[in-house]
């Protein structure tokens, strides 16, 4: 018995994905809605699904019951989603000891809610971040990938995110902070749903990396112009010279570059000064929405704690020190300032507030940011828990219990679904592609134990590395390499994945390989979609003259080069 | 510069001892009292004795106040001390989700006092009940090592322990469980300040592996006699065979085995019947001792979670599904029915109740125990934190507030100078030797911040391997090696000690080797004791025929094969 190359795996044909089509697994729990989900779902729900359609009910007249006394709304949502934290470094108050760290704030926060004890995201940023904004694994969209600087890619105008999906249910909806889905036009959030946005258009290597205050402190030397002298570098593109910062943009209009001019360098204060504007508007746009009739979804994706510059601080207030740690401190109290405001503005009891990490830290950093692996190994990037592993936490007093904990499973693609249940818009989920994200409405509301999830597909760019199932973990081996050959890792006991099991592997291979052989012939059945493609800064109105030489730049190799 | 070699270190003169001694640092903090502590205290105490001095006049006030209320008595003290259970696996709800788990009584009697969150022990079992019953580093009373099976040695009768202090202070002293401490008369625990002991005088390797299920489960192999066939064994006295088990004592009397007939075989069932038998007495005793007028120090020292036997679990209530992640599940049950105990007793209030582990888990047992290492590294036997970083908490209502944590360091020799100043048994501690163990008093009482140690020796056996100095950790390099290639870690940025600090090691080994330097000092002004020998099972009144006929054999060979 072999596991299936990745060749092979694409051209399996449709036994699991007829079963599928023709219903044999049973009624769907979300009767109303034709949602596609991966084949795996239909496994479980061949035996849960009289259980869950029950359990929806329920779900569905706390629901209506809540929607009657908030004058016939669903809840606002508000989403924190934390760039590169490995799991246990917020929320849990022990942690804060090992580490010499201060998350205050955000350990109350758990306390007020719902600590999600097993959420799985995708390895790296772009990818997690398309996984919730679609409730599709980005490998369905060709967003598996990280880009940093110019690409001319996007998360694709055909895709459907969250915030178009909930839009249509009739909330208003604000994205501030990192974005990281593309360079063009189709891709700015405000074209995906958002009615307004502010956002840079890259991520921190560009924005906290890219700066002289960076080479002087050690923490990226060889790209600052002027910081070696090389008569050997021929190619003066090789360096991006030109980036785009900062955008704001509102739904339908052109985006517009803020708070930088043509021919200014990036620096340390720049990227400071983003860091305190996002949090800034994040508190305007709370008190702006909730004036509003419609309920809202507001995500407030922060740079921060990914912070590089040990100048910047004064004086350091952890035990710690770390640059990252010390930011994680920021980041702790802007936090609780937002939840402060929540509570001041009196819309706790109509909020839903989802706070995560989008993935583990990326170890390389570790000196840096006094951060370092701690109960699960590895980090961003990788395949095993460390990259894979976040704290998550919910919180909406009165429908879901405080001070509680779940350890079922739920990956980061399960809140588009959930958020789009619980919003009311399930209706406006597309019924013509594969939606990866299951309905954890059940899981948040009625707590431990009613998850629907007991698998994750671990992909590392386009290709399928990992399954998860239950307490086991399959990393897959080389394609062509016999399935005995694949390392089995049981979490609990070995959250660190350091002791592959033999006999397990012997049994677990052949059962993984109908897992992923029912996987490849959902994937048959509902192709690959592509990622958005354009000219890079496309859609921007005040391109600065070095931004539109340096697109011509790229355009030009891209066009001429290749011969 | 080079560090000290480990001789060079024991022939260092009096430099530092004489400042001690002509108190060069400062006024003690406690007046009464002459305990001699090691150098490195009198320089913390040159910093603070005055903020100590005050404090301790709060903490003095307190207890006095308490005693007021308690009919003039100090408070019992119930010490329940477990045996290889590594840093994150009790008293945090989040890490049972993380190992798949359960200790939901102990999390909530972490939840009613105070965690430790910085408590070191020593790298092994028979040390760190060493130091705890002494107040000394085992290295100061030759319990460095720790010996499986019959060693003729023990805890020294000129030792002075807790329990002594305790009783001489007017305390009802009761032992039940894992000693450990030596299988000569005068280190039972009878006769080292105990009225009452029942406990096995081997360790777990005897009572858990040395079994036919051991045999059978895999646990053991090559052990059982029958379970392999080997012509070429010529030594038959290589295997032990006449093991002593389960002995009862009073003080004053001989011990007596019980539980086991001449000629029997030991099975899983008798270690099973004294799992069982321990906890029986732990609760009997609880009664007994309440019912009489003196304060009672009961110390119950478990042997589980330690167990290899996977038959005897009809079901696995957990997650995770190992022995020891069972077992524990089954202690944690056990530890609360104890509290339930003291609270049904009505001696809540007047009871301090301490709940720790001895050190890290022994990382070889992993697979079969269905731990594995989390966030520190390394386990028992090592040097690394995961060796000696363990979960500690302590409940007394109304005089240790709850739902507290405290990143103070402390280390299990301090328990004994505590116990004793807050038995009132001070004036009992020896001061013609060092007393390792801290009064932190202040520590337990007033909380958080209030610790008075920022340093740790770590000896493993009877050399120094590392010494901890506030966040860094040296690790010594061999002798003879330069101070330079000692590695140092900063063990918030870095628990896993992974990425020795070499500019921190440039300046540090510095400053550490007078830290050693100092402590090699004390060390010749008050030279090493020496572990007590004896006759194996001396002072044992029923001795099985079997038994000193092994002892006989080992008398011989000690007397006669060296020629």
């Amino acid at each position: 018995m072999t596991l299936l190359s990745r060749e092979n795996r694409r051209q399996i044909g449709l036994w699991a994905a007829s079963l599928v089509s023709v219903g044999l697994f049973g009624a769907s729990a979300l009767a109303e809605n034709n949602i596609v989900h991966d084949a795996e779902y239909y496994i479980l729900e061949a035996q849960h699904g009289d259980v869950w359609a029950k359990e929806d009910q329920t779900i569905e007249a706390r629901l209506a019951e809540f929607r009657e006394r908030n004058n016939g709304k669903p809840p606002n949502i508000l989403y924190v989603l934390v760039d590169d934290l490995s799991f246990g470094e917020m929320g849990i108050p022990e942690m804060n000891y090992v580490r010499g760290s201060q998350t205050p704030r955000i350990n109350d926060f758990a306390d007020e809610g719902l600590s999600l004890m097993r959420m799985y995201t995708e390895p790296s940023c772009t990818p997690s971040r398309a996984a919730m904004m679609t409730g599709r694994h980005p490998v369905r969209n060709g967003l598996g990938e990280v880009k940093a600087t110019v690409a001319g890619e996007s998360l694709a105008g055909k895709e459907v995110t969250i915030a178009e999906v909930l839009s249509e249910a009739g909330y208003n909806t604000v994205h501030i902070g990192k974005w990281h889905l593309g360079d063009i036009e189709e891709g700015y959030p405000h074209n995906q749903g958002f009615d307004y946005a502010s956002f840079p258009i890259h991520q921190q290597v560009l924005l906290g990396f890219m700066t002289p205050e960076s080479d002087h402190s050690q923490a990226m030397q060889g790209w600052l112009p002027g910081s070696s002298n090389d008569p050997y570098a021929l190619d003066a593109t090789f360096k991006p010279d030109g980036l785009v910062y900062s955008l704001e943009a509102r739904r339908g209009e052109l985006a517009r570059e803020v708070d930088f001019e043509a021919g200014e360098r990036w620096t340390q204060a720049h990227y400071d000064a983003m860091h305190e504007k996002y949090q800034r508007e994040t508190l305007a746009h709370l008190q702006d929405l909730t004036a509003k009739d419609e309920p809202f979804f507001l995500q407030y994706w922060p740079l921060i704690p990914l912070e590089f510059d040990r100048t910047r601080f004064e004086t350091f207030e952890t035990a710690n020190g770390g640059t990252g740690v010390e930011s994680l401190r920021q980041l702790d109290t802007w936090f609780g300032d937002i939840v402060d405001e929540v509570d001041r503005l009196g819309i706790a009891d109509n909020t839903l507030i989802v706070l995560m990490a989008d993935n583990g830290r990326f170890r390389q950093f570790d000196t840096i940011l006094g951060f370092s692996g701690t109960m699960y190994r590895g980090g961003k990037v990788d395949t095993t828990e460390g990259a894979l592993r976040v704290n998550a936490f919910a919180r909406w007093p009165g429908m879901i219990a405080e001070d509680t904990l779940a350890g079922d499973m739920i990956h980061i693609a399960d809140l588009f679904t959930t958020f789009a249940r619980i919003g009311g818009g399930l209706n406006h989920v597309p019924t013509d592609r594969v939606i990866d994200g299951l309905d954890q409405s059940a899981l948040l509301l009625e707590g431990d134990g009613h998850g629907r999830r007991d698998y994750v597909f671990v992909y590392s760019t386009d290709t399928l590395s990992a399954v998860v199932k239950q307490k086991f973990k399959l990393e897959l081996p080389p394609p062509g390499a016999p399935g005995v050959a694949a390392a089995v890792y049981d979490v609990y006991r070995d959250p660190r994945e350091e002791n592959p099991l033999t006999p397990i592997a012997l049994w677990a291979s052949a059962s993984y390989q109908d897992i992923i052989e029912r996987h490849m012939k959902t994937v048959q059945k509902y192709p690959h979609a592509e990622v958005g493609r354009d000219r890079p800064y496309s859609g921007i109105e005040n391109l600065r003259p070095e931004s539109e030489e340096m697109v011509d730049k790229f355009m030009s190799w891209l066009a001429e080069t290749v011969r």
